[in-house]
């Protein structure tokens, strides 16, 4: 069995304000992160921090398309997992309508790699569904803690 | 590998109001469904129709405990998959927040069992999203459509 997914969302924004939501640190931290070192740029090294863990997370970003792919490395959740590879796409659906889909992969083919997995596919549809609410709604989905 | 999953969810509200979102269908249908046949009561099988697509998923409901636990069965969208089990857990963080833990398992232990499981994991985290829009902020996430 394979330890990779794809997840996808609709966002009723067009898709430069939803794709700015995602590399600018000013607006992730608005609804996804705590803490980030600085954008998504392609060749930079980024520091995340999650609100409801302590430690953080180094992202080597790959490629970084405009308005249209983000591609980076991270650190997996499974014991020694290394890291696995995000590839987030933004499809316009029309001038007012993105979609947005995120796959990730690498995990070790184990019951550690399975539960990390699984994990981060419920992980990026929360992100995913906190971008939604932030955009559409002017509300930050993870206020108050995510668990 | 194992094709099942946990993922969980914060809601900053009393258990009672969490429970009676997830079992009314006329709370469910507000945030996650189309339309519902009836509440989630053990032993009842209830139809749920989803707007995003054309067919309806019928849910064959286990034990129903008030404010603790609800477990079904439904079909999988893994071709040959059969259903699958599902196991809704309502705890109580304190007197204003509940945390809600979704397991499912069962699929075949195939390329397309994991497909659907990771489907599943981001699903359900999907609708815990729009359970915490609705009940936080009275906003339905899923309006508009989710893809």
């Amino acid at each position: 069995m394979d330890a990779k997914f794809e997840v996808q969302l609709k966002i009723r924004k067009p898709v430069a304000e939803v794709f700015e939501a995602v590399v600018n640190p000013a607006k992730l931290t608005g609804y996804f992160l705590q803490t980030s070192s600085g954008p998504l740029a392609q060749g930079s090294t980024v520091t995340w921090k999650f609100a409801e863990v302590d430690q953080t997370y180094d992202v080597v970003v790959g490629q970084v398309v405009k308005d249209e792919r983000i591609a980076f490395d991270w650190p997996s959740d499974a014991p020694g997992g290394g890291t696995t590879h995000v590839e987030m796409v933004f499809k316009v659906l029309d001038a007012h309508n993105t979609m947005v889909q995120i796959r990730e992969g690498g995990w070790p083919e184990t019951a550690a790699g399975s539960k990390a997995s699984h994990g981060n596919a419920g992980g990026w549809m929360h992100m995913m569904c906190c971008l939604k609410a932030y955009l559409e709604y002017d509300v930050d989905l993870r206020a108050g803690g995510a668990f």
